[in-house]
């Protein structure tokens, strides 16, 4: 992907006409000018490292062109788009080096601890929270170690429905091998078609679909991880009581503990049916207790989502043959995927209405679905007509929704100013709680990065200060590092660099990201 | 609990007379003479240490008196029931301690750091593995941490279906706190009466109802722990990105990292029904398949249980109105709880009647559920006509079920000889794989603790050698450790020693437990 904008460039398109309205009516802003191409900083490794970096993996696997050194700098956030479109891509890898197999990135390891070079895993290069952002002072250089290369399948087991991914298959590419099967892994973030396997595990990514296949941590079942201590391979059974699970400390690691190089994952039998209905709620609190008691109750569908009112009514706005911003209340899609969902759709719709919902049907499921992975196109688009768009999420006991969600809200308003939109959906709901994901838009400041990361400090703020988690799917990475301490303690951060030290002594990895 | 026995002296029965029957038939042998009181060493703390302590929480809450010290020596396992029954006391602890705060604990672990005490974490007592027997080289004393006086529930949150427990309290009592708020834990270990939900947190338990309930891992939402570097407080959310889950390092630590004071649980309503059948399957291959089948559709029970035709032999010849041996085949438990347990229960039956099974209804179901805390004291009966009798566990991967089960029996019989009686169950099911739970009986010989030992270390390399865990549900303790590198490799190791040497580098915390 291009540094400033998300995603295929055959997928970009131009704003939607609605939403361009929409822009117009909420902040009177026009287009602004076009994004200039930006230069690199030049190669700083010595010449020596690159050499023995292309003995090892061939020339054909070690890359120093601004092509593709422009191509693993950064990730997605708003804040990597802004600065790249700025000029600023001053944290460009010096090399990007394309191991193929286990051995070849332990060997990469190797070199890079004995000249001291910081190591940035690459996979799908989506991370939106400063994942891929080394830090370089006091390194001989940065590469980025770039998975590509390492797209297979093996040791598929139809009798227990596990199979072993490589890190390098983004989404799609792993789908389509486990189809072959006819088993999915129904892991899909909004980052699904370029996000990477090893990276869903190294930042604990939880898909859209985590009510009904789980969250990706839930769904490995082990872990093989090169680190400069030597190889880690975790994941004796099904579940043990063989000391601390040492899998859940890998998962999570973002790259700083060792490099994923394989993942055994559950999988499930592919869906003879999917169905995707959406619901209406008199207001977010209602639809909230309605997501509650299914998830209590133990009647959890596949995907189960709930936009708050705001969200509500612009999505409604930008599809005006379903209704207006008029109708108000609260869209929820619920939906099932499974051998016969019949029973259970009738049994969630019970539920939900009796609990207040009315039924919409499948018209509007259907387009959420077929437009799952599109928002962050629609950012660029955003950006291009100078409107700040970013997302931010947290997740908390039921108990707390309420003041979580007004404590983010009126951080980020009181940040951005009343201009700014804050929508909110609940995308993934457990028995004790669920998370909260926030979209935000506001007209560009003069410095729309301060201005963001001012909004930024300001609802990490709030979602430590209210008792919910910093991030609920979206990692530490740089960007939530400063309150990490928060959530786990200094205890916790000091078991943290124990780990870190263990494994990477000489803190080669990732500096910079997750540990404080 | 006594050292020699299992459990409350007022439940013990004398062996039943189909039972009695069954020894002599296998085995010949007629009843030992009574077991002889044994003596305890003396008290080795200094006085001042002790003094201090006393200082600390009061003259009533630290002990040095025998009768209170033998209570608390080692825990369950039938090497420390031979031990003890052959006079040898010598792990006693040197004085009890009961703190009754977080902050009274973490004191406790400041006395034991200044003076380099090593300190047992005492819950039920109830350990299998060796959990309880502290290195006694090198440190001042051993100090048994008593938690019978943390017995406390906090912030019962009825909307998450959340509550805080206090690690003292035992299975039975943890329930009863809940049931007054309309709750229940489910967590139903075969050790239920008199273990603890520190412990069961401390060891990774598993109970008889996981596959409705889930593993106590699974349960457990927050952690309060007391460590030498300070306190932990982890679990901010239902699900967090938030970096490794350190929670699930906490979670089967066995007392070697801290001292957990405090366990916020996940937990569901009290069921309105509870309903346990029967089912007989031709073999125990043909009903593991009907397990699988149940855990890949999505169709778990609360309870599923499945005895292999030995172990079913030998249950139906002590329920005569059952059916003797010669029925063949074997026996599942199949239990559902809940509000509306009718559906599921109806669609449990149509798989497993499908896939070859007989309904045998509930009678035998209700007899299991009667009887399912009982067997430990039937280990008593047993040992005391000079029977040995040990039960050991493993999970693994339902396509290497066949080859680790027979790994295991080839084990054990061919160290205990072919008199020796191997039983097994599959009580914990997953979609993946599912555990094997074996009771060993044998003829004692003259040193029946070396001839446990020696089968014991057997079936452990079986297990490791067949790729399965070295235990499921019953923890690392003293009795495992050996093996725990074959597990988690030698940089799995490196891991432990450096969280270890963080929380706790003085190495007061359960030397000589978990950590090779």
């Amino acid at each position: 992907m291009h540094p400033t904008r998300w995603g295929d460039p055959a997928a970009v398109a131009p704003l939607p006409e609605t939403t361009r309205g929409l822009v117009e009516l909420a902040f009177g802003i026009h287009e602004s000018p076009a994004v200039e191409e930006v230069t690199l900083p030049p190669v700083g490794l010595p010449g020596a490292v690159l050499d023995e970096l292309r003995s090892l993996l061939g020339d054909d696997h070690v890359h120093t062109d601004d092509a593709t050194r422009r191509l693993r700098t950064r990730g997605k956030s708003t804040p990597d788009l802004l600065r790249a479109r700025a000029g600023d891509l001053a944290d460009a890898p010096d090399a990007v080096v394309r191991p193929a197999t286990h051995d070849e990135v332990a060997a990469v390891l190797d070199v890079a601890v004995r000249h001291h070079v910081a190591v940035v895993p690459f996979g799908g290069g989506t991370s939106v929270t400063g994942g891929l952002v080394a830090r370089r002072e006091g390194y001989a250089g940065v590469l980025s170690l770039d998975l590509v290369r390492m797209k297979g399948i093996r040791d598929v087991d139809p009798v227990s429905m596990t199979a072993v991914l490589e890190p390098g298959l983004r989404g799609p590419e792993a789908e389509a091998l486990l189809a072959g099967h006819g088993m999915t892994l129904g892991h899909y973030p909004q980052s699904f078609e370029y996000a990477s396997i090893g990276g869903f595990a190294a930042t604990r990514s939880s898909g859209q679909s985590s009510a009904g296949y789980g969250r990706f941590d839930s769904l490995v079942v082990g872990l093989t991880v090169a680190t400069p201590a030597g190889t880690l391979e975790l994941g004796s059974a099904p579940a043990t009581a063989a000391g601390p699970d040492l899998r859940q400390l890998l998962l999570g690691s973002e790259g700083a503990f060792g490099v994923i190089t394989a993942v055994r994952v559950r999988v499930r039998a592919l869906p003879a049916e999917k169905v995707y209905d959406a619901w209406h709620f008199a207001s977010f609190d209602q639809g909230a207790t309605a997501m509650r008691t299914l998830a209590q109750s133990g009647l959890m569908p596949t995907v189960l989502r709930l936009s708050d009112e705001t969200e509500t009514a612009l999505n409604l706005a930008s599809h005006s043959d379903v209704g207006g911003e008029s109708t108000g209340g609260c869209a929820m899609i619920v939906g099932h995927e499974g051998a016969s969902v019949a029973v259970k759709r009738a049994a969630v719709a019970a539920v939900l209405t009796e609990l207040g919902g009315t039924d919409l049907g499948e018209e509007r499921g259907r387009a959420w679905a077929a437009g799952r992975f599109h928002a962050p196109y629609l950012r660029d688009a955003m950006l291009d007509v100078g409107v700040l768009v970013e997302t931010l999420e947290t997740a908390t006991f039921w108990s707390n929704v309420d003041r979580v969600y007004a404590a983010v809200r009126d951080a980020l308003t009181g940040a951005l100013g009343e201009k700014a939109l804050v929508l909110c959906h609940i995308s993934h709901v457990y028995e004790t709680g669920c998370s909260l994901y926030f979209t935000v838009a506001a007209p560009e400041a003069d410095d729309p990065l301060a201005q963001w990361l001012a909004a930024k400090a300001a609802a990490s703020d709030a979602m430590t200060g209210a008792g919910a988690t910093i991030t609920h799917h979206h990692a530490v990475g740089t960007d939530h590092r400063p309150w990490l301490s928060r959530e786990i303690g200094e205890v916790g951060v000091g078991i943290l660099r124990a780990v870190k030290a263990e494994l990477d002594p000489t803190g080669v990895l990732n500096p910079g990201v997750l540990v404080p």
